[in-house]
């Protein structure tokens, strides 16, 4: 299963949870806006540490982790609409021509 | 390998490409400003599309592609500064890891 | 008149205008989404030109013309939405004018 | 003198003033990442409260309010730069083709 499925999994369990106490949970109920707003703000902040990585190599694990938190909240949007980490993977397989599937035929048919 | 890993593969191969017949390799052409540009254009379509799905579910598959176009993006912007997939989807896997551990550590001092 | 009432006259005036032959008319005719998407482009041209003139002097013109541009898109917003200039302007006078009165307040009781 | 330059010059005076008791201070202090970062968050927040308003006018009040935040945040960005909203306004002027010069030369025409 891919990483982001599995954190997917996480997400899709914190749904019952108390807001007060889990911050997953404290987006769901903030609703669409709370968590669009996050994402526009991690956006923001890859930008600027794309920049920063751009021109001293120290900021690169910033990016990462700017980049881990955008690909995060972005997830928990997704989950809030019904939506999944394997909707994105699926579109994202799909365009990259080969998906697995048709990875594994080829394979097969060698 | 995870579905990133492999759309990441293929982003490290277009690196020799020509821009003028590749997007990505125009994209690495055209440097950080505008790889960031994107992923900054990008991320404001996610929040868009988000609030269309949110009010009308006949746009939750809008929104699937511009939260593959935002990573597609934020994948070329981490490769064009020599990291990749791999880099945050093992800093995700930490983090949920990190919880899993205190997760299972909890259960057990139940 | 303030530059940007006197701008926003401009905006209006683009309202009955060919959206073939005027920007701002074809703005309007894409419609909320169109517009906003532009505000949020301009925002990230933005946050890069600041990084660059914070950097090197020389980008200092490129930065002004950014939040021009920042600055005009989202006046087409608001008149998209029967708001302009003078609203926003309005609401900063009263931001600005209140802390003027504390701070004449404070001055007094010193 | 309009709105913005008025407000401009409060933001100027502001350059001195304790981190810890004046907001504007506090951000000049923060550097360049920081304001453009609320920058970003503004425009975020101007396109989201922009959705809202076009399907319920009763939100447009609060599109105006993120519009002055997204302004009032530009201009902090531009002093802590050196600049200030009458770079901008000169600009716009400029574009608008009919600035107050050549306004009040044709009058003076008349």
């Amino acid at each position: 299963m891919d990483t982001l499925e599995h954190l997917n999994e996480t997400l899709v369990a914190r749904k019952g949870n108390d807001p007060s106490t889990s911050y997953v949970a404290s987006l769901y109920q903030g609703g669409v806006n709370k968590i669009a707003q996050k994402v526009g703000e991690e956006a923001t902040e890859v930008v600027l540490a794309a920049k920063d990585a751009a021109s001293d190599a120290d900021h690169k694990p910033a990016l990462v982790a700017e980049v881990a938190d955008l690909w995060f909240h972005s997830l928990v949007l997704l989950n809030h609409l019904g939506l999944g980490a394997h909707d994105v993977l699926e579109e994202l397989q799909k365009r990259t021509g080969v998906s697995g599937h048709v990875e594994k035929a080829n394979r097969a048919a060698d």
